[in-house]
């Protein structure tokens, strides 16, 4: 069996998220549908990142196993012909069969999007907070995270994940013109954790609660101790890491 | 009477431009709806750049005459509260009487994106082009444009407009990333100029037309030795400016 290995793009605004669902447009269903028809069969998609309904991916990794005779540029031209405009293959290859697009990922890159004003262009790819933030100490915030392996207090309550441990190679907020963009690589994420280690981090840029709260939040190790999850349509996966690979 | 300024972003996607028609919705007409219901009476808008449909703006400039008694804060709120998602209000302020959105304005500035690869986040908001394109080639044409005054072959042949001499204030590509933007700024613009002169362009950096062939066609003065007009959802109306304005 060959196992191919897809790089996405896709704009999560129309999507009930990745993971495919009886009920609900994903786009793992998609994709899988998109499969059917160019390979002729039913196949099973594996991806890097189970991302939420409307959080965005500018470099979802996924995987399947076929044995159709079709080069792996014929199959992203193909799929790109069938799926939706809102769903790109960026590019598509042959890897080893062991190759797991969940399990082999050695790091996650995701972003999250502030825009600090009213917006047409930017209103499905920001979360507009108007409100006045202190950027200095939501780094300050994101250099602590950066100290921390338990996020079990970042973590959604109802997440069957019992290992909560991450570790955090990058986690560091840029401005530019109006945006306000936080960067946060690790080896792995847990349900919610981007949006509410950003959603806290709001919080201290708008003085709810300061530094110590925050390094509080990860001692009660209880995701009621955070605050609040912010929206979806900030959010990004914008690359996942391969030990062998570079894209 | 009142004379009260407003600065407006816009997603031209669903829009059949800015001009107010009989049939179709338009971003005036939209616009002009809100107003009815925050000042209360029917109102006239006049914009500074009559874009067309599909082209995005993010500093269009608008104007309207009210004996309202609502200060300009409260119109930009109100009209933020009735207006679709697409379209917004940036900023309004009462201006002086004189104040023409249109015939006040003294550079217009336009941008121009293409994306050189597949893409489902930008589908909207740049042109796809995926085929190889000499920069260089195509910012020696920029240049050119530079020191060019006669836009007669970059104008929509039906176009009723008599004087085609434009100044050109500043004309260059810059590539970052997958994209290309293209930024023109002059006193005015001709209907389709810019779309018209970057569809050149990707003729010059695609190598079917030389630099000699674009001098050409502007001494020919005449739409039909031109390129194709680029599709219009790579445009934006960036800026408008006026003399006494900082917006």
């Amino acid at each position: 069996m060959r196992n191919v290995k897809l790089l996405l793009e896709y704009d999560g605004t129309n999507y009930s998220g990745w993971q495919k669902q009886e009920n609900g447009i994903t786009v793992q269903g998609e994709l899988e549908k998109s499969l059917k028809i160019i390979v002729g069969q039913e196949t099973v998609l594996t991806g890097a990142g189970r991302t939420d309904r409307g959080v965005h991916a500018k470099g979802q990794v996924a995987n399947f196993k076929t044995s159709a005779d079709i080069s792996a540029e014929k199959i992203k031209s193909g799929m790109n012909g069938t799926l939706p405009r809102d769903i790109r293959v960026l590019a598509s290859e042959d890897v080893d069969e062991e190759f797991d697009s969940r399990r082999s990922a050695v790091e996650r890159h995701y972003g999250y999007k502030i825009i600090r004003r009213a917006t047409a262009l930017e209103r499905h790819f920001a979360h507009r907070l108007e409100i006045d933030l202190n950027v200095r100490e939501m780094n300050s915030a994101a250099k602590f995270i950066m100290t921390q392996k338990d996020f079990n207090s970042f973590c959604k309550a109802t997440s069957e994940t019992e290992n909560k441990k991450c570790h955090i190679l990058k986690s560091v907020w840029n401005e530019y013109d109006d945006f306000l963009y936080y960067t946060i690589r690790a080896d792995r994420f847990l349900h919610h954790m981007v949006r509410s280690l950003v959603g806290t981090m709001i919080e201290i840029g708008s003085g709810k609660i300061g530094i110590e709260d925050f390094k509080l939040i990860f001692e009660k190790s209880d995701r009621r101790a955070a605050g609040p999850t912010a929206p979806a349509h900030g959010l990004y996966l914008e690359k996942v890491v391969y030990a062998n690979y570079t894209t």
